[in-house]
């Protein structure tokens, strides 16, 4: 695969998003949260999503500078109106607005409405660990997932990200869709012919399906089924745990700040999706060394486990992407063939070099 | 099943926990908790408890009439050391502290360390309810959940509860254990000599077992094995996000409030069980009206999506509760033979009346 430096990939997105008039700091704070993204090796959230965005600027379904503003404000909480503009910059704004309040008065909870995708949910509680603050993001998403028991999609795949400071062990950073798979996994499957693993995903009867295209072609025509909560179809596997916490990410994101919710994310002309983050402040509580040494102890208590057969090792949550940060930063982010090919068409069009290794 | 009613049964347990000494108002809390479980329909929870917790208060594990001390206080947060006495009322009082907060101040966290196992986590956020306040409750628990790809119980099943008021509609009351099923499930299978659907439970290899007696047997001798997270064992079907959920618990709950975390919950002559309670103003972000409105719509768009074949109805989390709740405050609370026999024992040597129906 071609590779790139993370300094060429973040100017590259930036350039782009400059050329569609972006101002510098929209540009940068949403071109860093993009490749980010890619560092990590989630790369269906990286630069593989900037069509999205360049199509949603151009079409008017993202609005361009606008300037999140606080609606409603105590010491503790803000409520904020991103105004339909991109959903980064609106994240940062509001992530950074907790992280303060949380550093003076122990926590700030700040809700955004009407913004757009804003990339890995992860990446905002990353931003409170630069303070040793423990960060929470969560926000509603398109519908994809059909509830227990029912047969349309209705809820997103709703993720949830906690980032918690370690001291000399590795921070303990969670990301997680609340349905079993994203869709980019059936995407996958398909694309190999492969049979979907029976919960997954279910047809216009409610059912497992196993075929990744009938799936895909229905969710796309919303005929019926999608993909299952985490927990899997029905209640036999606990799926109505996943469908309530999708639930709990759509109240906290969407209902409470004001935001569509349910099926009403991406239905009309601008998205509005909402958010919802938490920055907490660990010395309220406990000091911080020792809550360092406490969570070393977890952490290694945790790994010392006796492994399951066939299994070297027992992973804590983002351990796999501070690795993949790591050789990235050092080796340069691989790039799939299909995304240079966008990035190339852009750098054409807008007059910039991509400059791959 | 012989039945009784709400009054009598919390008389009832209030007097036995009297008969050991237990101040009147701390009586009254726990036997409040254990009840308001039964009438839910969680007989897990219930009185069915009781033995153990007064097994727990003569054996010393659990400290009688203590107060709660809070060692750390900011407007919007507390952290509570429950010094080992019973930990219904240690939830009570922090829960009331985090809903005092969130009326002055928008939000209140409120951890608690040195506790007791405080029935089921759904109590403290349906406090929150009654205020108009979104409330939210975590609490470790004994270990009898396996990591992702490691043999040993970490883990408790750690639950998250969440309620948040409805208008028209029931509130939305989210309790839900992060294991894949209880070790209650278990129980029931190997009674029935059914064979446990595959990823519920891991057997000391790691691999899932269908063998119920073999499982419980480990899990009581821990020589490995145990309970599976939501999304079972591995990564296929999401276990690696059931497991990071039992830790986001564990973190705030335990590692946060200074209290044991992992299997050092029960590990010690005291369980030092922990805690975390959150309660949210939502008039700090959108009006109440307006809040309730949108959940009844929310509510209103869940249940009458089309449904899955051969089901008649979708359901919002709390609903089956509210239900029982109000079957059994009108026809008595069911309890079984077994139950009522370790009741009427206490009610022999203490001295009290079981009124039955």
């Amino acid at each position: 695969m071609p590779k790139i430096t993370q300094k060429n990939l973040t100017k590259f997105t930036e350039n782009v998003l400059k050329s569609l008039n972006i101002n510098e700091k929209d540009a940068q704070i949403t071109a860093d949260v993009l490749v980010q993204a890619d560092l990590r090796g989630v790369a269906s959230h990286g630069v593989a999503r900037l069509k999205r965005y360049v199509d949603g600027l151009e079409d008017g379904l993202i609005l361009k500078n606008t300037k999140p503003e606080i609606i409603q404000e105590a010491p503790s909480t803000a409520a904020i109106d991103a105004k339909n503009g991109l959903g980064q910059p609106a994240g940062y704004f509001a992530m950074n607005l907790a992280i303060e309040k949380a550093q003076k008065t122990g926590i700030g909870v700040v809700t955004v409405k009407n913004s757009n995708h804003y990339g890995i949910a992860g990446y905002y509680p990353l931003m409170a660990l630069e303070h040793n603050l423990i960060g929470i993001s969560l926000t509603n998403t398109n519908p994809l997932v059909a509830p227990t028991f029912a047969t349309d999609m209705m809820i997103g795949t709703n993720p949830i990200s906690l980032a918690v400071p370690g001291g000399k062990e590795l921070p303990f950073v969670l990301d997680m869709a609340t349905s079993t798979v994203p869709r980019g996994k059936l995407e996958v499957y398909n694309r190999a012919e492969k049979p979907l693993p029976s919960g997954w995903a279910l047809d216009e009867t409610g059912q497992s399906s196993s075929n990744a295209g009938h799936i895909l072609k229905n969710m796309l025509s919303r005929t019926g089924g999608g993909l299952a909560p985490l927990g899997g179809i029905g209640e036999l596997f606990g799926g109505h745990k996943g469908y309530g916490l999708a639930m709990l990410v759509d109240i906290l994101s969407g209902v409470l700040s004001g935001s569509a919710y349910g099926d009403g994310v991406g239905a009309r002309k601008h998205p509005n999706v909402g958010h919802f983050f938490m920055a907490l402040n660990i010395e309220n509580f406990i000091s911080l060394d020792e809550f360092k040494q406490r969570m070393d102890d977890y952490i290694r208590k945790l790994k010392n486990l006796r492994k399951a057969q066939d299994q070297a090792k027992i992973y804590i949550h983002g351990e796999k992407e501070f690795q993949k940060e790591a050789d990235y930063k050092k080796n340069g982010i691989p790039l799939q063939e299909k995304v240079v090919d966008v990035l190339k068409e852009y750098g054409e069009r807008f007059g910039i070099d991509l400059d791959l290794y």
